[in-house]
């Protein structure tokens, strides 16, 4: 899968600004004709993504990077991750943010496999998904690791889908009449999302044009249940329950009347996964 | 405390295209004469961190920012974090990055004070510190969030601190005279730091001139010891421990011949803080 | 409509400086203390589209901006666009990059809503929409004016929607596979568009599961005809038509079947409304 | 021809980022390691023009780029414009942004040359030139097709000619030290141009000492008999005409004592020279 | 005279971070709360230069700047050049930024008003100017001290004035021919100008079309006649003169027929303008 | 040594848009396949500095360079310091800016060795060290020819070192208070310096905990007594020695009890070092 932009590199030397905004002075002592190999082995068990974006990192600083492995495949303490070699003081230098950002991604990854397994577990077509709640310039990276983790990335942002939650709503008179202005300005390349707190609202929303409803803080057998009647009714609607959901509540959400389930845990609070780098 | 840099508001922009790469659709439905005040309370206790951060936020947008609160503040399920005042479509457009900034640092302040209070009730100096293992571009933000929580920030990059690491150690001939090399070239301005994996080789490090020695993987026993030994003999040294060190063991490493202890876990890993905005 | 993000401000300062990326010498007769009234006008009929954008030019200058109208408002030679106050020489300093906007922006508005004009009169539903062949850094307000003429922006860029051209389909051995793949990575949020260029590619596009088929220069006749067919046998399938279509053309395209017809011309051939703006 | 400036790749990987600001899913099926060949031919007759950004397009995506053409060139239906060979998922990703500069350039470059062709048929040494009227942040590759196309391409900014309009006029109260001043701040490196709408104003702005005049709206019949008394009396002077000229009243404008005619629609109403590109 | 562009706040903003790369960490002891008043007085003797510069920087971090002085104005010891108020920690903050701009600006202005007037008491209109040999980054603020301080700014950058030196004429094989093949393409708003290591060169390059002549390194007496020679044959001619020139030797240059000379070190080695700001 | 980060590049290439900021049209007249060699040679006396900038500026135009000289290594009128070969065009295009910093570097560097060499000619330990008064933009490259001249860098910005001079002593009420809270919130990694006017001061601040005196005007005697004086009493204590302090009186102030000068006159006031390149 080759989906990482070109213009990740201008991110990753501001990335690298950010780690030295003047001068390396370790440069004063690591002689720079010194070549060496370096390996990144991972110190505990998960999922890798970001390798490609880790690669960019040393091609910048002109490290050649080599790897077994792809985005999505599974590690283990000891597993090897990859080999770079090159200069010693680029690799010294390249090294943190090439790893701040591996072992981040890969958090992310093996948390949504984890959440991906658990509703695999239960036989239904019920997925994951990410949310908006993301860090700060990394929403891209981090939705990719989403991916590689087996979930759905959601919306990117407020351009490419309009979802009215109940701040909208509260200020919209009309639901019927506004998701018509949006689709008769927009066409049928925005969806529109509606998110419901109640079944009553989620069948309004669906009438009015919705094409996916979002059913918050039901608990549970009410989102089941709620998904179930929605689905029946309107068979083409997607169906996104969210709301409290964590990897501990999640297989009670599996139901294949849910088509997705967001957690903005996958993204805003992933544990990263450890990764060191070490001379050979 | 006035620490944040005027340039922010690059980044900020540079964030809010994140989240509007072209347009934004629920401009089409979203009055934006209509005034509005919305909410921010927390959905969790925890310290406060980014107030100043979310202001900034809103008022790109050109919408009214108020707190009773200032970083550093506990709060509880149900305070009332902020409340802002403009038009509606603004405010829907600025929540989002908002919050995302706040929970996320307020997640690294509370973690960090509950590391802090640990060493508290211990009755010792001993302090936490952050690492370089923090997100890509948050850096400054982050280290931020971790001295509102009571920890230090530690080195913010490369150029004001350097720290000789195993995979430095191995390139260099001779330590004393990399040391010097360093000294004398950059001045008293930059501390060096060497990290040791064990007490022998942190007495030459300090016998070479670094300032700071790290701990490195020692294990609460050996490191309080070797800590002892080496206050002992280089009063002035600055002893850091680090390595596998978690909330759980944290209080193991409590010593006054440690001066900090550093855990990545607070940057990289952190909980955000559950915060959420509604219109009132 | 409020869609303009906030981070525009950006591009109009890059802009203005393309237009003085050293000093301003007229500056040395022109006193900044001057405060004059300007007021623009149109030269040709057309539609206005930019005025949010003129006005945000001009407010980087500091100068006070006023209208009357809204962007989509028709206007005729000599209709008075808009009128601004403030110090001389900020007012002819900005007044090209606003006026390059707003006449380039009104130019696609302009032929937009003739376009759209053209479909109304044959009563059908079908509407015009634009394409990727925009101006580079001019993506999101070319679209932007198209939907303030009344067409649809079609997709913003490669990120949103995956339309499978016939490069792509030279490449992919099967194309239900790879729609399901990219269905089942990227979830409902990314719809999956196919060209065809015959009916028959079409009806397998639309079993392999294509959310929207490109009919590719079929010619009036057989576009309606093959639109009506699988419309038939496929109801929720959305049509779009195109390939050498133009003001002159349009109306045999028209028909109830055929959901848009998309235009390169909108974005990538505009005439510009001409509108001058003079010291009063 | 070696004109364009180092840092226009900042400005692709600006537009490539356009294109895709987030990640780029049609990855998800095109395989990264098919190399493929691509041809661009023309669809239509024109000048070429840009062929130097296409490459660079190609270049920073990593694909090999050729040519047999040279920007300047005439172009007819059928013939091959470049071809490509690289990875497939990176041609495709380059295609629409360098297709989107080479079309619009050429487009720009066939109506000057045609301009051009109508003045060099009246056996006159008047040119055609461009003017401000560019599109934002395309200045400089605006006005490079304009000099491809054999015009003009008139002062770049603010920066490097002062040009007095009538909006400038009113404000100043003696012309002649307006131009003093000018030149003797700037020097002899920053022309003064100022534009007359009478002969008699012409003349006064002559004596004035401007190096350039431009006679604004005067129609044919006035310009040419106003540029022939103004060279006679001014031999040094430079005589521009503007106002209300097209292809259709160009040659109308021919004479001798016009140096060059400006017009905006070179710039800001370009047809695109249509130019596709297929696998091979 | 406003001839400072907008976008200046760009590159004052990357200036202030260039000072904050990430916390400024005397905010914890500043009280940014407290209102104060601080007065930058001139240490000594010299011409202002840059106070809309220094403005700026102090508006962008909120605190009033105000000043009885304009650029151009000659300062002694003691002389208060400005006066700002607002929060302490703003002023701190801003003040190195702004000074430094002030005192480097005021030191080019300083050095060519001593210059210009060496000149001026020669009784002769040839003027100093600046060159190319600008610092990195601050061409337009040091060619506008320059022009503060009663010299020309020559030519910003390469896009607007050709010069061919003595590396380009070794390329040429006709000089005429290069000439006219510029002019033919760039028109009248590019002014040409040829480096010239004796007269019979010079006089070459005038025939050839040069609208400017640099006599480089060619001695006072030289320089002096061949100007003569060269504007009697050529009274249109610019002519430059260069090379070793100083402070010391300048009038011996000063000559009627000399338009200008040109010197490097009155922007690559300018001595600052010493200014200090203090709390009242 | 390899100092210099590598996002340095995008500081290169907007400097080169400084210079070009349009187009480059001597580049209708130089053949860009005209490959040539130019050589750099000294035309004064000096320590090189910047020589890796020269050659990055060189490499992003894909032209070879070679040197036999290292920063650091004094050259005389005549000694080559690198050579270029490529294309004759881009050579012409970068010759310039890599001039303008190794010219400026250079200059420093010399500057700053000669200072180093006074004091080393008195055989004491006193260093000489830069100061915050630099040059917008170039702060890392000039704080790096100062380290190549044989100086300290001092601190880069206010991030990494917090000093307390005249203005901040006015708005603390308790300087023992404000060190105290500064190192308790930021840890070891933050050298606390402060500025005394007198001895007594000195004692006081050293009293409170500053790691750091610069002791401010105090003339050379004064400054030597109260640097001993110092050193007797706190040991540990850095002493910097500041104000009014050149090359001619720079040795009064040498003493084994002074750590450093700081000279500000270093970075903003230093004579290029002149260096011309020639095509061979």
């Amino acid at each position: 899968m080759d989906l990482l932009p070109e213009w990740l590199d201008q991110s990753l030397l501001s990335w690298l600004r950010e780690d030295i905004p003047y001068l390396d002075p370790a440069g004063i002592v690591i002689d720079s004709s010194h070549h060496m190999t370096a390996v990144a082995r991972a110190k505990a068990s998960g999922i890798i993504a970001g390798l490609p974006v880790a690669e960019r990192v040393y091609k910048l600083l002109g490290i050649h990077f080599s790897t077994d492995l792809e985005d999505g495949d599974p590690v283990t303490k000891g597993t090897e991750i990859y080999c770079v070699q090159g200069k010693a003081s680029k690799i010294l230098r390249a090294e943190r943010l090439s790893l701040n950002l591996l072992t981040h991604l890969s958090g992310i990854a093996t948390i949504t496999r984890r959440a991906t397994e658990i509703l695999e577990k239960q036989g239904v077509r019920t997925r994951v998904a990410a949310t908006r709640k993301t860090l700060p310039g990394l929403r891209n990276l981090q939705k990719y690791a989403v991916i590689i983790g087996g979930g759905y990335p959601h919306r990117f942002g407020l351009s490419e889908v309009v979802m009215l939650k109940d701040n909208h709503l509260r200020l919209l008179k009309n639901l019927q009449q506004a998701i018509n202005q949006i689709k008769s300005r927009m066409g049928p390349f925005v969806p529109v999302e509606v998110e419901a707190s109640n079944l009553e609202d989620a069948r309004i929303a669906a009438n009015a044009g919705a094409d996916i409803i979002m059913l918050d803080n039901f608990g549970s057998a009410l989102a089941k249940n709620a998904a179930m009647v929605l689905k029946e009714e309107f068979p083409s609607l997607t169906i996104e329950v969210s709301g409290n959901i964590t990897l501990e509540n999640l297989q009670e959400y599996a139901h294949n009347s849910i088509d997705y389930i967001s957690m903005g845990s996958l993204t805003h609070s992933a544990k990263s996964l450890d990764i060191s780098c070490k001379f050979e």
